[in-house]
């Protein structure tokens, strides 16, 4: 008698949203990572040149969590030439303990979306100034709209611009953003300008060229770019990591070979073996994060499994609490009653 | 309107069973890989030692198809204490032109028994003698079971021995395929003897440790090994490996990774890079199979993810045309109507 819970997009973003609980199961994560005896093998990744499509399978076990996700992402960029997202995918929860389905989540990215704004989240909470107002969001996405709020649920934001290659773009987003969170976010054409004065910079564009030079960064600032997650991706100049006083990687394993980090290894700028420290052990305290309001921070974010397993652990706690979703039996054919 | 078609064990039992149609596939997937750019990325493998359970996550893309598999098996040893079986799981079915998900075949493992029995037959089809009459099976589980079935599908097996650690499990197993197959299957307590003149010997165990002597093999004799697919596993004796006249793999990289010819590279018997014949290419007639009736041909078969994309494809396209399973419109509540 094998029982799975299958859950849609739609009763997912009824039961799990981006705030607080989100953030904080993201960030006891990313702890776990740091503390834990945490399985997270490399990422599965299978690409379909023909369709312009990738996809990405990531998972991680959390000692003491009951159960752990598996996630497919899928990304396949002809989509919206024919009207459909180029994201989508599904997180299944297996458990720790028999390796039973419990859950499908049938998602399309939705809970992806979240957890990868949460962690933008965890890395300005620890890493910006607690007095940080004035956020520069480069990109139009689902992310630019997602990572300006999380920021919001971590400091005090009153003030945010949107960069973005395409400046009307920029503007709907902004636009959309001021009516949402009660304060002015504006269009920045100018990338620099974009950079200047603000308190917090999150970089959430497919870019596979720096959009932010290093010679921008201000004392004080913190940057956490969160687009890239292949090897060809790249949004940050590489001699940022040397400009910024703490690089931190969410997983140094994944940004040495993915992420902001990579790139830097590759322009011969850090050497491929160079320690810095993870959020994770930032979050526990097992390593300093920022030291003084001049310091310049910056967090490079490829996604890791953990924040899978979090969200989704997160998902189905949620769903069995308020009934949702739908129990299939799998030892009993579709048509017959339950 | 994102629709996934959930298809339960009890539907898959009923539309997929291990015949023709399931060997032709799983055949046509082998020759796929020797012949198209099919894109197989590494076996994701997640292990949870503390409850003795490990994970495999396997994909891959067949140019041409429409669609891939991605397939998520469990294993879970202290499961059959608690009444479960060790093995589970299941399978997803995505476009290959727009990444999203089209099928979930709730299968429990059911797909993946199938696929590997099918490919026990195309070993056999591909390499035992035509004339192979008497089969040795070493195992007393469902692919003991499996591989037997799956013989007689190619050959005209007329009697075949179990051997297995416990002999009363073989006994067992004995009994249940003489009845069900029609001829004499006797349980061998003695595993040389279980060889002696077999012209076909399936080995189906988890085995750490060869439990078939490579002096054993007798001119004429194929040998299909495919309880390893991991690092720790080994059935045979690494020495068979010069024993054999032709040694083949399903998948190259897999099994000198995964497969016995680990073990024969480990044990310094043949070069980490010797070449050797892959089944697809055998299959396709790019590489020469048997050359003589006393040739003696091994076949170490690892699984591999076009397996499971070739018996998903097929799943899929017989649930649609017999209208099996339930769709799951994944922009909707679980509760409203489709």
């Amino acid at each position: 008698m094998a029982r799975v819970l299958v859950l849609t997009e739609t009763d997912l973003r009824r039961i799990v949203q981006l705030d607080g609980d989100a953030v904080d199961c993201v960030e006891q994560a990313f702890a776990a990572l740091a503390t834990k005896a945490v399985e997270m093998p490399p990422i599965m990744r299978l690409d379909i040149p023909a369709h312009r499509g990738e996809v990405d399978v990531k998972t991680a076990y959390v000692p003491d969590l009951d159960s752990f996700a598996i996630k497919v992402s899928p990304g396949f960029f002809n989509n919206p030439s024919i009207g459909l997202p180029s994201t989508n995918g599904l997180m299944m929860l297996l458990s720790a303990h028999t390796g039973l389905v419990e859950a499908l989540l049938l998602d399309n990215g939705y809970l992806t979306d979240v957890r990868t704004a949460a962690a933008g989240a965890v890395a300005a909470k620890h890493l910006a100034r607690p007095d940080a107002r004035v956020a520069a969001i480069f990109g139009a996405g689902m992310q630019a709209r997602l990572q300006l709020r999380a920021l919001t649920l971590v400091r005090p934001i009153e003030a945010a611009r949107i960069w973005a290659r395409d400046t009307e773009k920029a503007k709907q987003v902004a636009r959309e953003l001021t009516a949402e969170l009660g304060f002015p976010v504006s269009a920045e054409a100018d990338a620099h300008q974009a950079c200047g004065g603000a308190d917090i910079i999150v970089t959430t564009t497919p870019s596979d060229r720096p959009i932010v030079d290093a010679s921008w960064l201000e004392p004080g600032q913190h940057l956490t770019a969160m687009g890239s997650d292949a090897e060809h991706k790249n949004e940050i100049d590489p001699a940022a990591i040397l400009r910024a006083t703490l690089y931190v990687a969410d997983s140094l394993k994944q940004t040495r070979r993915l992420g902001e980090l990579h790139h830097a290894i590759a322009a011969g700028l850090v050497s491929a073996d160079a320690a810095f420290p993870e959020l994770g052990a930032i979050i526990s305290g097992q390593a300093a994060g920022r030291q003084s309001n001049e310091a310049i921070t910056f967090c490079d974010l490829t996604g890791t499994g953990v924040q899978d397993t979090a969200i989704a652990t997160l998902a189905h706690r949620r769903a069995v609490q308020a009934g949702a979703g739908q129990a299939i039996e799998t030892t009993k054919a579709s048509g017959d009653p339950a």
